[in-house]
């Protein structure tokens, strides 16, 4: 667990603490005990924090870091948590950043159970701060992450899925939360309702920026760097930006068809993968990753210039540099 | 679906029928059109519609049925929903009352996510009461719910399980709801502090009483009339009530921890379950349930005498003769 980690995080440092704390507290907190080593090891993934971090720093463009906002900005990295969990568990993935996931140590029964637990407890939380609107946000990004998950399910090997619907898709599953997070610490802190709607609009460009860089790094990156093998969405039948390009650039060639018709088709995945590579895919693909990076930048351009919106511009920049 | 069915449920008919407009509505109100098949059949399991029958009655003991009544009622009922299809996918059920399982239809991890996405559905209508003690009990409900069920895949196979455990055990995964359901529709209903918490102990020591018959039932019952067969429970290694019995009161009989320990002793279960059947095991069993059911009733005393007190006591002799 990093609470010290990226300089933007140094601003809040001492309330991440705060967090961390709260967020181990879950395992206390559980009535039976049988529960708490899963859910130990559940909130043991390491992380950077990103999310939690979001919604500290927008509560300081109000009347800043509260209880309340504690409360939520650890709710929202159990959130995240919990549908970790769950896509870990969808994937039957052994291993996530090194770590055996919670499926592989007590099958997946366990794990979608757990995963409901933390849900359900993230939602507490998020209820102790009495904010109706903050918690009828949070219910509603609970049912966006999930249907971003399914979209994708529903596409597996699906090679007519469009740019459009891969905006839908990732809207829902990632930008929604991070949206979420400011949106929540900026309405805790009391800010001013433009204030809101703008570290909003932030946070849902941060986070579409964001999950284009993990995808294009899922076909750029380095597989030690990443902990996973390159290629991987797309050889389990996930379509994502660069291959969509691809789709869109070359609508002649067969190779990812060819491969989501017959998967013994190795070499056509193989294929698909240098194209996407060689082709400047990738270039493009970063050029549409920097479009959403600096639509977030300019929803800030009307807050006032202090040491938060420093921070969440140099988050901005970092999303977009980062290599795992 | 049923909105006729048994005669308790006649007092809140109309009522039940906007319950039934509600919970069908979610699959309109799904923003992703290709989302929308899981859910509808998901929603469509048949049922009695026992809790939210028992939000509606609740409800009647303050100002009645409003339209955030009947948002609390197709709630709850949305969420045994979604523990539904989380208890199939982890038990890998292909059919339920007949019909194909969702996760036999669309695979276990569409199942997963639309279990997710109806857990977050049915919060968000508890949000739009807007009120906040009733959304907090909902979301604690969901972690009772989740730990019981993971207690009982922690103790899977466990022959050491005592009664208190069990109890622990039913009260988190069934008992919880019940109360909620009746708490939550006495709270919306704005009844007195006092009606509030009888019909909670009502509600609490019913679902006691249900799923102590649901225990009975899978040892006693007709497997034509149950739609499963007979003895699963044990033979899947969970302990209930009547197979504690039989440990404690046959502490040197060998056959329960002899199939635990070697599944392929289908004798040692088939054994077991005889002394179960023939040894007065199931009628001590009635007896526990039934002290449930007079608490239950019990708590209904201090209460005015009308059609919905009636309808309660009616519920509570119900769920005790019922065959499935």
């Amino acid at each position: 667990m990093t609470t010290t980690g990226p300089r933007f995080s140094l601003v809040v440092q001492d309330d991440l603490r705060r967090v961390e704390q709260q967020i181990k507290g879950i395992v206390q907190q559980t009535a039976p005990r049988a529960i708490s080593p899963m859910l130990a090891h559940a909130l043991e993934v390491p992380g950077k924090r990103v999310r939690p971090t979001l919604t500290l720093l927008a509560s300081r463009f109000g009347h800043g870091v509260s209880d309340d906002v504690v409360l939520m900005a650890s709710a929202v990295e159990l959130l995240h948590l919990a549908t970790l969990l769950h896509d870990d568990t969808v994937d039957a993935a052994s291993t996530r950043r090194g770590r055996a996931t919670l499926n592989a140590v007590w099958g997946p029964h366990v794990a979608v159970l757990v995963g409901d637990y933390l849900f359900a407890a993230s939602a507490t939380q998020v209820c102790d701060t009495k904010d109706i609107r903050v918690i009828r946000r949070f219910a509603q990004t609970i049912m966006d992450l999930s249907s971003g998950q399914i979209l994708e399910q529903v596409h597996l090997y699906d090679s007519a899925v469009q740019r459009l619907q891969y905006v839908e898709r990732i809207s829902a599953k990632t930008a929604s939360l991070f949206a979420t997070a400011l949106e929540s610490g900026a309405l805790l802190g009391r800010a001013e309702e433009a204030t809101v709607q703008a570290l909003a609009s932030y946070g849902w460009n941060l986070g579409m920026a964001f999950q284009v860089i993990d995808d294009i790094l899922d076909f750029d990156g380095d597989a030690e760097e990443l902990g996973k093998p390159v290629g991987e969405d797309l050889a389990n039948g996930v379509l994502t930006l660069p291959a969509i390009m691809l789709l869109e650039r070359y609508p002649e060639s067969d190779l990812i068809r060819a491969y989501f018709s017959d998967r013994s088709r190795k070499d056509c995945l193989a294929g698909a993968l240098k194209i996407v590579r060689e082709s400047g895919i990738i270039q493009e693909s970063y050029v549409e990753a920097m479009a959403f990076r600096d639509k977030a930048l300019r929803s800030l351009e009307e807050l006032p210039d202090n040491a938060e919106r420093d921070a969440l511009q140099e988050i901005a920049s970092f999303v977009v540099k980062r290599k795992r």
